[in-house]
């Protein structure tokens, strides 16, 4: 026994104001009903809450949708449905009681509450509609809807009298009871079967009245004549209700109802209604404990039936405190509340509260109608989603590793995107007029082979994952011809697609990209960088998809299954953001469709990890690890075997006619007077303005430096292929890449010590394969003087040599600097160009050329004694301690090793052979620069002497720091005299 | 003449409900009063929203507070102050229209609604607070009101009587006027000096009008019985406007009146209030046009007067229409819906209405008055920031560069925190129980040195900003002892902070950590990744201060001044956050006080770039330059010389007893069987564990990778100094160094490949010169099998040894990996360990020592032909090689160079003289890596020949990939057999 069941054993009803779909289908009505819950009432707030926050509806939306149903249908389709359920659920309540409990109570549209005939033909409708005897229509005691009440009950169909205030209400809607009852009596009809409750409304009142007393209460005054309205505060709702259930003992006891009574009528019973505490200062069961008497129901809503259960005091009250409750009404007249004009405020406060959620529901049921109008088959994309599990799974046990369940977790989304909303073609991976898809969570990589193996893009056996001869790798690669960019470096594949988002505008194709990211991998601050420049840059074309299956490698992700945190991000990014239901179709077919509406927009989708095997369902411990042979038999088993197949229609975007081919063959003019003083950074600027000129597939990135890397001239000259990357290093070079994988040539731009915070990106650039690639890197070494060592690129040769197959490239002069500028444009891969602050003596012709894995000798006799190898900055020094050495007798070569890789093996050599010595300076770290490049291409040719950066560099002028750092013209030429000795 | 003046002509004065001490002060409300405005009324909701959005009455607040003033006194100083200066700007209007117009209302607290008497007193004070004879006071005129009013009356104080809904209303306030006259005749007094109106609402009647309406509307249904309530939508208000002012007019030709007027009492106008259209498909002077005729008043908000000027129709209407008035009134009543019942309700509502914002407005006060409880000398901190921008300016065109513009925008917030919220001792930078201040906006060096030197922190002088011998630096190095890391590569400066609060929060060190950025710098992603974990640790401790000055370097800052937009970021990342004036002296310091309350806290701050010179403020192309001689004494003289000198108290939060000296002396166990298999990676973690407990500084961080870079233990069993940095690399490693900074050894752990995402990070920590700082990267090479290129370091060895001064281990076996994860522990500086996922045979016993700069000679004969030189994984391979090639008679010398950096070059050298040969094999790119560290030990000792990776690796088995790239034994043994031959 329970205090609910006290509460019946008092002659009090429990209901509850909370009927929705979960509640029915988790079981937990029916749990409820076992605890002593008797009876339920819908309620569109809580309807259109359910269906904001969740997808239960959803799919039956969307197949009545599809079917051509009136949003008005499908209002009452679902909501009948849920009711006729609730009431299968009470009804072995109502048959044990013998129809006196069990109901459910559904209400008439609130807006014909002034409207008799047409409540009278709702609530016809809905009776036969629901088909079942313990229901309750709902109908409020208004003045039209007195006579509908009359009526209905006449015809035999149960009334819950809502919205009653007064006692004057009551005695109107009592008097339409037992009228009806009379009338049946007379047309000879049972009348045991007719049920009603008035419903009085408490909380409501106290929330009105005690406005009005504060009203009338100065703050900080003292009791002026005695009386404080203040007394009254939270007493008038049950005063009133008190005097309301003495005037229905009254009716109870009056001839008429006896007469009534012995022919087998049934009590219409008193029920309080709105009895959840408003003021959080009053006792959670105010309208709940005083209230407790034979004939009475209680209908509560969640929190309240929580706190009776917990701590409710259970006694028989409502009729203690009568003289009180005379003394509260008349007390509140004196303050000057006048409470008729309450009563009837509420009343028309009551219609308006109904009216708006129920307008709200309506709304949004007809927006979700809308989304799902064009006819999608769910059923046939459910089935590919499994059949794509399925897959996954054998795929990863085959191959003994992998991430399953990171895949598991999204193969709805998949399946909806690419067998459903992408227009794509899968006989042409190279077709540009289609929209794309970047995986950028990489590990997921066996679902995308899945899914394009199953659209019938790809014919390799989906068995060979992570196979040393197959493409479809651990994580994606282009070396599968689908893939234009690798990812599995988690948080780089959004800047991608900004850079393929980008690249369809300035094509003008009408296509968009798709980004998928895990949760996880959106606590790298690159996709905070890669979110702001979609949203500055206003990419509608760009959809991100988040996937959050709420765990990562090692635990929960930071923000377990909230899309609401990520939705508020992206939010205050910039983005529209859409939160759905990542495993129902229908929500995702309907998001999808949404992101079509502009964006950029984040669709953060809710989903389980290893969903669809129940041992994998969001368990921890499962991260990258495939199912042993025997587990994999279990789960293939549980999927199923779908065996369908769909065929993906060829779709494209348009026409889409490429631009001219480029004039890549002419030259650019490069125009500087032998000797004049031009920085290396501002030459390159001015070859890439030029270049710009020639090749209408240049853009141009910079982060926020352009008066410092000299792509200022580009940015004002072709501002359309232009991207201003604001301070954000990684999204500026993800976002090339991006443009790279369309096709285009990009040059970003930056100091070079700040390419170190894109080190990442520029590392998994080259499993990208890019056509074309070039970062350049301004403010190299200590040279750059005053600003000090965090503004110093001193790592970034070593950074740049490291990668596979890339160039290296360090201009000495103006006329280098525009030259190798040039040929970057023309070299295939990731091409690194660096140039330095102050400026230098231009040395070479204007003509000359500057082949990439070239060297220049600038000086060369039979009789040097030393090779010095330098670029960039320290040339200049090298080849001032040349002219002085030279005045001291000692002859040295000295060589401009401007492509630092390729290096130009083949002239050091012989140079180290013929001078036995040599002597490598560079404005770099020692270790891992061009000393490192020389060392390794002359071998054992010849000792390898370095002077470059060995202790930490600090603020001062550029001539003192390299003299500091012994890579001035003094350190050299004292240097060399040391090895030369 | 314009619309306004017209309406003049036709006898009504257009007022306006608007005012703000900005319409006052910007020369707004004369300028109105120019154009034909008649009078204006204050308005709590206004006033709010002006102290809510801008900052005009904060430093009144201030002072006020400071002064020890309660809310209510500074209220109403604000408020009389405000009126009075506005019945000043309209006196010009009474005195011409001889006392008729040119009024300016001011309300009595609506909690005296229903108070006679204390509205009466209220009345007498605020009307001799204002002391202007063209003030009204509003009272409303409800029951208690009406006898209040002609009692004030009657005193001579002019009323203006609100919230009239009702004739009945209307006809009580007209006779307590004309009593009122009376009275004051029978008591000698003149009548002509006092004015009332009688305030009609008009826009509210027709809200509550329509919504009864329309309950009684079904949708979509037809007219029923001829008579649609709809008909009547937006009627009523004007409908009863219109017949009260008949009821004026019957008032105006009563004797009574009559007898008033001819001793010379002022007609007590009508006067429409609420008049802007709250329903958008209503015309928008609905409530102006039709309601025009003498003796009436219109006030509008600024809106509608926009709307009246622009299209206005101005003739005389207010008699027009009134049997359609009257039809009206009667069909309302025929619908249902009851006037009596509208006008009571509304009487109501509209004293909650003015109770609200009012309640609201002085909650606000009070807090903050509140906040500036604590006297502060706003005026010397004021002061105090024009002195440090007058020193910047010199420090840096002394220097001849740096970045004047950028710290004269953050001056008031660095004075704010230097002078008065923080608690440090300037005698003491080592202290650790005190606030600390990070600069992550580097650049504006200037100004933290130039406050350091105001406070007598530091003796070197400001002048030597950017010499070579100064620890002045461009951007702030720990050369200078105030400073804990360096900065100056933006977006970094939050992260450090994180290391510093969880450091506190570790020490029980009760003091806040204030970490100062750019607007631009929030642009780099690592910001987010600090915040997320500042929020996720909830680091109460930590304020971050966003100086908004809406220009970056190359142009405007991606959102100028919204700093609406950065604060919705750090809420979305969970930050409290608060917008201020970053010029406003007062706000500052209640912003700071705030954040005491709580965090972390980030307050965004809107200032001007160059703020404090006109010829710098806001202005562009000024980044980074400093001013020339003429501009900075043009400047200095703007700035004027303050003089002031303000000492900064000593202050320390509570009292710090370090923790005991940890145990270094003690050797962890290690424990292990030769040839067990182990991975390195997990014998690092396990190591790990063992110096958690010896050593109680040790902290660890790790990339949501535990599992995988064997951290886990560490991070059970001392969860308290673990901190899970989930997939934020960057920040991961910004919070170790910060960490460092405050005394603790941070272990940070994640895959290797992952290490290249926080280079940028990695490079500026050698400048912070922590004493520790440990990064282990695991699943180094290709040996990580099929996972793919994406999670493969290659390029981790080249990338730290670029690092001047770093440590770079390589243990090949379990036994030397936790020797060398111990001997970190003890080395200064950044040390790098990288680590491999396979697993590899134990071949050292449990007791090898293992130092910094050794290696291990594994194999070694007078007949070696060749040197073998490898780590890591590779080992294992030579090993192997040199057993088969020893099988095939060609001795091999087999040397571990665990030690990459400093690099056994002792050995190494030996080793290559006496085999003439040197095979370096590593699973590392081919550039940078260990080979290149060996050719630069072993010079011109021997060739140097290489195996490392020299392609792009691809999935596949990790046999088949030390194959495929030729560092297996196999490819070894081949190398070999060629070299030696």
């Amino acid at each position: 026994m329970n205090r609910m069941t006290e509460l019946s054993a008092h002659g009090q009803s429990c209901w509850m104001d909370d009927l929705t779909r979960r509640m029915i289908t988790s079981g937990e009505l029916a749990q409820r009903v076992e605890q002593g819950l008797r009876g339920i009432t819908s309620n569109p707030a809580i309807f259109e809450k359910a269906m904001a926050e969740g997808t239960d509806y959803d799919s039956d939306i969307a197949r009545a949708a599809a079917a051509g149903h009136s949003t008005q249908e499908i209002y009452e389709d679902l909501i009948t449905t849920d009711v006729r359920n609730a009431c299968d659920i009470l009804r072995p309540v109502y048959d044990q009681s013998v129809g006196a409990d069990g109901f459910v109570s559904l209400e008439v549209s609130p807006h014909l509450a002034h409207a008799t005939q047409a409540s009278i033909d709702e609530a016809r409708r809905l009776w036969a509609l629901v088909d079942r005897p313990n229901l309750f229509i709902k109908i409020p005691g208004t003045a039209a809807g007195v006579p509908a009440i009359e009526q209905l009950l006449f015809e035999g169909i149960n009334i819950n009298i809502t919205l009653l205030f007064s006692i004057a209400g009551y005695e109107a809607v009592a008097d339409a009871y037992m009228r009806a009852l009379e009338r049946r009596l007379d047309a000879g009809q049972p009348i045991a079967s007719v049920a009603s409750v008035a419903s009085f409304f408490l909380s409501r009142i106290d929330v009105l009245v005690d406005e009005l007393l504060q009203h009338r209460t100065v703050p900080d005054a003292g009791a002026g004549d005695g009386f404080n309205p203040e007394q009254l505060l939270g007493r008038a709702a049950n005063a009133n209700a008190k005097l309301a259930y003495q005037r229905f003992k009254r009716t109870l006891a009056s001839d008429r109802w006896k007469a009534l009574a012995d022919k087998g009528a049934r009590v219409q019973r008193m029920l309080w209604a709105s009895t959840s505490t408003k003021n959080p200062v009053y006792h959670d069961l105010m309208y709940v404990e005083p209230l407790i008497g034979p004939f009475t129901v209680n209908t509560m809503p969640k929190k309240t039936i929580a706190a009776l259960l917990d701590h409710g005091m259970i006694k028989e009250t409502v009729e203690h405190g009568i003289d009180e409750a005379k003394e509260v009404m008349a007390d509140l007249e004196r303050a000057g509340v006048k409470f008729d004009q309450v009563t009837a405020q509420l009343e028309n406060e009551g219609v308006e509260k109904f009216i708006r959620p129920f307008d709200s529901l309506m709304r949004q049921l007809a927006a979700k109608r809308d989304q799902h109008l064009e006819p999608v088959d769910l059923q046939s994309l459910e089935d590919m989603a499994r059949k794509l599990r399925h897959l996954v799974i054998r795929m990863t046990t085959e191959a003994g590793s992998g991430h399953p369940t990171s895949c598991m977790s999204c193969a709805d989304l998949l399946a909806a995107l690419f067998f459903h909303e992408m227009r794509w073609d899968p006989s042409d991976p190279t077709a540009p007029n289609v929209d794309k898809f970047v995986l950028s969570k990489g590990h997921a990589a066996p679902i995308l082979w899945a899914a394009l193996y199953e659209a019938g893009a790809i014919a390799e056996d989906p068995m060979s994952l992570r196979r040393i001869d197959s493409t479809l790798e651990g994580h994606p690669t282009p070396l599968n011809p689908w893939v234009q960019v690798a990812t599995g470096s988690l948080g780089q594949g959004l800047s991608a697609a900004n850079g393929m988002a980008a690249a369809n505008r300035l094509d003008k194709i009408d296509a968009r990209i798709y980004c998928l990211l895990g949760d996880g991998e959106c606590s790298e601050g690159s996709v905070w960088e890669a979110a702001q420049f979609a949203a500055l840059n206003g990419l509608s074309n760009l959809v991100a998809i988040v996937d959050v299956n709420g765990l990562g490698q090692s635990g929960p992700a930071p923000y377990h299954h909230d899309t609401g945190v990520l939705a508020r991000r992206f939010a205050a990014f910039g983005w529209r953001t859409l939160e759905v239901d990542g495993h129902n179709m229908a929500s995702i077919v309907g998001a999808l469709h949404s992101a079509r509406e502009g964006g950029p927009t984040a669709i953060i989708a809710r989903t389980v990890k290893g969903k669809g095997v129940s041992v994998l369902e969001g368990a921890s411990g499962w991260h990258g690890k495939p199912l042993d042979f025997e587990h994999m038999q279990a789960a293939l088993a549980e999927l199923g075997d779908t065996g369908i197949g769909l065929r993906v229609e060829s779709r494209r975007s348009g026409q889409y006619s490429p631009a001219q081919a480029p004039a890549t063959s002419r030259r650019i003019k490069v125009q500087y007077r032998p000797g004049e003083q031009v920085a290396t950074r501002q030459a390159y600027g001015k070859a890439l303005e030029k270049l710009g000129a020639l090749m209408p597939d240049i853009v141009a990135l910079d982060g926020d430096v352009v008066n410092s890397t000299g792509a200022e001239g580009f940015a004002k000259k072709f501002p359309e292929r232009f991207f201003q990357s604001f301070i954000a290093e990684q999204n500026m070079v993800g976002t090339a890449l991006g443009l790279a994988a369309s096709g285009k040539v990009p040059y970003a731009a930056t100091f070079a010590c700040f390419l170190t915070r894109a080190y990442d990106f520029i590392r998994m650039a080259q499993y990208s394969r890019p056509r074309h690639l070039v970062l350049c890197g301004s403010h190299a070494g200590v040279s750059i003087g005053e600003d000090g060592p965090s503004q110093m690129g001193l790592e970034d040769i070593a950074m740049f040599r490291a990668l596979i197959d890339s160039i290296v490239l360090y201009p000495s002069d103006a006329v280098s600097a525009e030259r190798l500028t040039e040929a970057a444009a023309h070299a295939e891969g990731i091409v690194y160009i660096r140039t330095t602050r102050p400026k230098t003596a231009v040395i070479y012709p204007n003509d000359e050329d500057f082949p990439i894995g070239g060297s220049k000798t600038l000086h060369s006799s039979n009789e040097d004694r030393l090779t010095i190898v330098a670029a960039g900055i320290t040339l200049h020094e090298a080849l001032a301690a040349h002219d002085s050495l030279e005045r001291k007798g000692i002859r040295t070569r000295i060589i401009d090793a401007y492509s630092v890789k390729p290096i130009d093996k083949e002239t050091l050599t012989a140079a180290a052979r013929e001078t036995a010595r040599v002597l490598v300076v560079e404005d770099h770290a020692v270790d891992g620069g061009l000393a490192d490049a020389v060392s390794a291409a002359v071998g054992s040719a010849a000792a390898v002497h370095r002077l470059g950066i060995v202790k930490l560099p600090r603020s001062g002028k550029k001539e003192e720091l390299l003299d500091r750092h012994s890579i001035s013209r003094r350190s050299i030429e004292q240097k060399a005299l040391e090895i030369a000795d």
